[in-house]
C-alpha cells in the first residue's frame, strides 16, 4: 500500500485519476489539492464519487505532499516543474500529467509553452511515460511525464511502421479528433455545449503544442527527425481520440502482421483484425489503444486509425499505468474496467 | 463459481450483462445466445469485450441452457414465458429482463402486452426482482421478473412517501425522461441518431406499459390502489432516466429524514444531501439510483427526483443484484465499478 | 424602413435577432453593441453571418441609440432599465428581452432579481409582449417587456384551460425541459460541453426566476392567484423547450375543442391533432408554439405538451413579433422560415 | 412558375427539398411520391412543414410526373435511371440527387453500385451539378446528375490547386467528417443514436462510392488522372460535412489569394480570411461552402479546411441551385435563408 497525492483535483484528469484510484487495491488516496475549492468534499464537486471517496480538497500549502509515495500533477502547465524537486528530495515518485517534462529540447519547450522552464536538470532525468516505448526505463524512473493525448494515440500508430523502416518519414499526416473532454474543464465560451454540439471543427492548424511532442516521439522512433503534419480537430463528443494516420510506403511489408507483432505482448494495445474500424466508445472509460491498419485500394498509402479515451490511455489512465510499472505492481492493476458501451 | 447463461444478447441490456458478468468472480459465462447471429463472436459485434468475453453466439437450439445454474433472459417480452419451466425443471435459476412475469394480473398483462400468458402458475411464483422492498423473497426465489428501467427509478423515488401515508396516493405525477438506449438496439427509423438527436419529445402519453408496473408496485407499498399519471419522454443522451415525482403532502413529516432512513442500509440507494440536484451522468455505468427531495416554497408539494443508469440499475445491473442475493454471493460484488464522469 | 439598434449583440439572443432581422424587408440595422468586442466585425465572432451582416461592434458609449426607431436589449438582467427612459423620451421604442420590466410587482422583482428597480413608472407602462394575450396593448407600446423562454412555452399551454374555468388552479404543475443555449453564452463551466452532454439534471426546484413570471402571467388569465409548481431541467441539446403541463380537470370539456379555437387566428401557434407527439425540432430555428393536449386514461388529469425555440418564440423570434405588431408590420414578417428538421 | 414534382420523398433529401421548394416563390409543387406511405399528408410525418406543405403522398403509380415541368429524384440508387426517360420525352427536366448519372464511366458505375445501368446514353447527356465548374452546361441541361455531399465539399476545396496545378495531383488525401443524417433516413441499427452518439469512427476506408465520383471531378479539373485516398468518418452531429485536404505543393503560389479569386463571383462559395477555423455550424441549413486555406509552419503541405450542410450544398440546396439555373431564375432564390448558430 502506497501513499498517493494528487495536485490539482478540479479538472477531468483530476476526477479521472479519483475514478481509477479509488479503485486501486494498493493505493491510499491521502490528499488531492485545490487553491479555489480548499475545503470542499470532493464528492460534492463530483457526485459519482459519493462512496467511494471520503478526501476533501486541501489547499496547497497544508497538503503535506512529501509525505507521500507517490505524487500526480493534473495542474495547467508550468506547475509541477516549480514543486517537483522537493518533492523528489523529500523521497517521493512524481508523474506529472501536464507538458513540463515532455520536450527534451528545453528552447523548444519554451517557445511552445511561452515561459522560461524552471528545471531544464530534472527534464533531462525524466522518462518519457509511453510504457510501450519506455517501459525499462519508467520501471526505474522517479519523474514521469505524462504523454499528451494526441502523442499517445499518434506515436501508437506511427512506431510501428518507423521502427520498420516501411514509410517516408518526410511525408507523415495526422488527421486526429478529440473529444470536447480534451480542452479541460475550464470556464469557457469555445467548449460550451452550445457551441460545440452539433459542429465539427479543425484548430490548431497553424501550430499546435502536441506537435514537437509527437515529432520527438516519432523521431525516437526512427533514429531522426521526422516531417509531420498535424491537424487536431473538435467533434462534439465528450471522451475520445480518433487518430487516422496517412503514411507513404516506400517498401513492402505485411502491415498486419508487422502490428499484430509490435503489440504482442502489449496489454493495452489491441491489434484489431484486417477490415475493422476502431470506435471510440470501444474503449470509453478504459486504458485501451485499438488500432487498425489498411492500405485502400493496394496502393501504397497506409493508412491507420487508432483511437484512445483520452482521459485514460490520453490522461489518467496511462498515469495510473506508469504508476504500477514504478511501484512494481501488475501493470494492469485498477485498469481492468470494461470499456462503457453503449 | 456457478455456470452463466444469457439468451438474446445483442441488445443493450445483453452486453450490458456481458460487461458486468465478464467481471464477476464467481461467474462462468457459459453460452450466450442469438438465433440471428449464431456463430459470430460476441467481440466482433461489440469490439468493447475484445479481451473479456471469448464466446461466440450460440444458436437458442444448441444453447444446453439447462446446464446451467443461472440463465438471464434479455430477450424481447414473450419470449421467457415459453422456456422458462424447462428450465426451472432442469434446476437452473432464471432472472427475466423481460416483462413477462412482472404484472402479477395476468388480465393487465395480456391487454398492454397484446398476447396471451404461457404459463400463469409461473408468474405466480416468480418474485419481483426489487431488491429495496424483496430482498428476502428474492433470496429464496427460483425466477425473478427483474423490475423495468422506469418503474425501478420511479418506485424507489415513490417508495417512501407512500410507506409514510404523507401524500394523497391519487394525485400522484411521474414525469421521467429515458435516454435512447432505453429504445433497445432495433433497426427502426424513430431513434436513429438524425431523428433523436438535439430534440427532445414525450411519447406513450396515452398509455405506456411500465404504467401498470409502476401502479403494482406502489400499490404493494402502499397496500390499496393509487392514482398515477405517468409521462415518459425521450431526451437526446445514450443512457440514463431521471425521473421527476410529484405528490400532494397531506401531512408533516422530515421529508431528507424519512428518506434517509428508509434507505440506510441500502448499497445502492444514495439519498443525497438536501439541496442536491441529481444528474444522471453521476450514476453512468453504475448500479446506483440517486435520489433528492424538495418541497419547492414551503409549499404542500413534494418533488423527488430520482435518477438511474437505465440499463444498470434499470435493467442488467440490478439482474446481477438479484443473481448475487439468489446465490449467495455479497450484494455488490461486480456491482462496484465507478460511475463514468465526464 | 425602421432604423433598429440592438443593445448587447454577442450572447445566443443577440445573434438570433441578427438572423432575424438581417432578413426583414423593412429593418435597417444601424448599430449593435458591445463594451468587450467593440470594433470587431459581427461577422468574425458569428461566421455564420458572413455576406448578411456588415456591421462591427460598437461601444455603447458610441452607439447612438437615440437616432433609432426601435431598439431591441438583448443584455443581462438590469441593464435595459437604466437606459430605456432617455430612449423613449428620444422618440425610439424599446423591446427589452430581459426580465427589467416583466414582473409588475416591484417588490416580487426586486426579491428575485437581488437589485433595487431602477425606474418602476416604466414598468407600470411596460406591456408585456405575449401576443396571443396582449396583442392589442403591444400595438400601441412603447416599451415592451419580452417574455421568458419558459414562461412562453408554459403560459400557451396553461391559458386556454384557465380562461375556460375547467381546471384546479391551485394545484398546477409545470414539468419543463431547456435546451442548454438558455444558460447563454457565457464563460461557465455548468455549461460546458463535457459536463452537459449525455446528461440530464432538473434545477433550480427550490425557486426559478422564471415562477414568478409565469404565476403573474397565469393570474392574469384567471382573474386571480394560481397555485403553480414548476421544475425547470436541463437537457442536452442545444435549442428548444419542452414543457410538460399538468392540471386536474373540474369541469368537463372538450379539451381539443377549446384549444384548437383559443389559437384558431394565432400565426404561431398550432395545436396538433389529438394524439400528437411534438417534438422541439419541429420548430427548431421557427417562431411555432405547438401544442398537444391530452386526458391519459381518461382520468381527471389533463396533460399539455408544448414546445418552442427558446432562442425564437422564446425569445428574438417573439421580439421581432412584437416589433411588427408595435411598427404596424404584417405580424408574420421575416418569421417564415421552416424549422429545421432534421 | 414552374410545377415540380418529387420522387421519393420520405428521406432527409426529400424533407429538405421540401423545406427549400416550399419558400420558392416560382415554383408550385405538385406531387411527391412514397410507395410506402401513399395517402399520408407530407406534414404527418414531418411536422415541421405544418403550415407550409398541404401535399400527401402520392403513390408513384399515380404521380403523373410527366405533367411536371422538373422533377427531383430524392431516390435511392438505382430508381432514377429507369424513369428518367419517359420523363424527358414527356419535355419535362430532370435532377437526379442519386447516383445514377455521376460517373461518366459506367463500367466504373457498374462495378461500384453492384447493378447494370439502364442508360448509358442518358449518362452521356447528363450534366454534373456542380454549378462552380459546370454553370453553362446546366443552364442548358435537360437532365443533371446532382453531386455527392463528400463530392462536393472535396472538390471545392481540390479545385483551385489543381486548375492552379500548384500540387502533387499523385498524393492527395482527403480525410472527410460527417454527420449522420448523411446517412439516410433508414431503419439501420448502425445508425441509431445510441450506436453513434459521443463516439467517433471511420468507415468505408478500403473504398467508398464516392471515391470514383471525386477522382472525375478532380482529374476533370486537371486534365488527367489524379492519385488520391479518401478516408470518410462518422461524426455524432445531425448535417455537416467537415473535409480536411492535403496536398504536397509543387511549386509556389500565394494560396489565398488563389482561392479568393477562383470564387469571387460564386454566391456560395465562401473563401474565409487566413486564418480561419471553419464549423460545419456555420453553414447548418444553408447552402454555403466556407473553405480556409493552410500551409503548416510554412512547409510544403497545403491543408484545405471545406465545410458544407451535407443535405444542403451536398443535396437539396445544391438541387436547388441546379434548378434555378436551369429554369433562368436568380441563383440564389429561395437559399438566402441564414445558417442557424448556435
Amino acid at each position: 500500500m502506497i501513499k498517493v497525492g494528487i495536485v490539482g483535483g478540479t479538472g477531468y484528469t483530476g476526477v479521472e485519476l479519483l475514478r481509477l484510484l479509488a479503485a486501486h487495491p494498493q493505493v491510499s488516496l491521502q490528499v488531492i489539492t485545490s487553491r479555489a475549492d480548499a475545503g470542499m468534499p470532493v464528492s460534492q464537486m463530483f457526485p459519482s464519487l459519493r462512496g467511494y471517496v471520503d478526501l476533501s480538497f486541501t489547499h496547497p500549502d497544508q497538503a503535506h505532499l512529501e509525505d507521500c509515495d507517490m505524487v500526480f500533477f493534473a495542474t495547467p502547465n508550468g506547475i509541477a516543474m516549480k514543486q517537483v524537486r522537493q518533492l523528489l528530495d523529500a523521497g517521493a515518485k512524481v508523474i506529472d500529467l501536464a507538458a513540463d517534462f515532455r520536450l527534451q529540447d528545453i528552447a523548444v519547450w519554451e517557445k511552445w509553452y511561452g515561459m522560461p522552464h524552471a528545471c531544464p536538470d530534472l527534464v533531462a532525468e525524466a522518462v518519457y511515460g509511453l510504457p510501450e516505448v519506455n517501459r525499462e526505463k519508467i520501471r526505474h524512473a522517479r519523474l514521469v511525464a505524462n504523454p499528451g493525448c494526441y502523442p499517445t494515440a499518434v506515436q501508437l500508430g506511427f512506431i510501428p511502421l518507423l521502427e520498420a523502416g516501411v514509410i517516408d518519414p518526410q511525408a507523415m499526416i495526422a488527421d486526429a479528433k478529440s473529444g470536447v473532454s480534451g480542452a479541460g474543464r475550464k470556464a469557457e465560451i469555445a467548449t460550451l455545449f452550445a457551441e460545440t454540439s452539433d459542429s465539427f471543427k479543425a484548430y490548431g492548424v497553424a501550430g499546435h503544442r502536441h506537435l514537437p511532442e509527437i515529432r520527438q516521439g516519432l523521431a525516437r522512433a526512427l533514429g531522426k527527425e521526422v516531417g509531420l503534419t498535424f491537424v487536431p480537430h473538435l467533434t462534439p463528443m465528450i471522451r475520445g481520440i480518433h487518430a487516422t494516420l496517412y503514411g507513404r510506403m516506400n517498401s513492402e511489408t505485411d502491415l498486419q502482421a508487422l502490428f499484430e507483432q509490435r503489440y504482442a505482448d502489449e496489454p493495452f494495445v489491441d491489434v484489431m483484425p484486417a477490415g475493422s474500424l476502431p470506435e471510440t466508445r470501444s474503449v470509453r472509460g478504459a486504458n485501451h489503444c485499438r488500432i487498425a491498419v489498411y492500405r485502400p485500394q493496394g496502393g501504397d498509402m497506409v493508412v491507420v486509425l487508432s483511437v484512445i479515451d483520452n482521459l485514460v490511455k490520453g490522461a489518467a489512465g496511462q498515469a495510473v499505468q506508469n504508476m504500477n510499472i514504478m511501484c512494481g505492481f501488475p501493470e494492469t492493476t485498477a485498469l481492468n474496467n470494461l470499456p462503457l458501451l453503449p
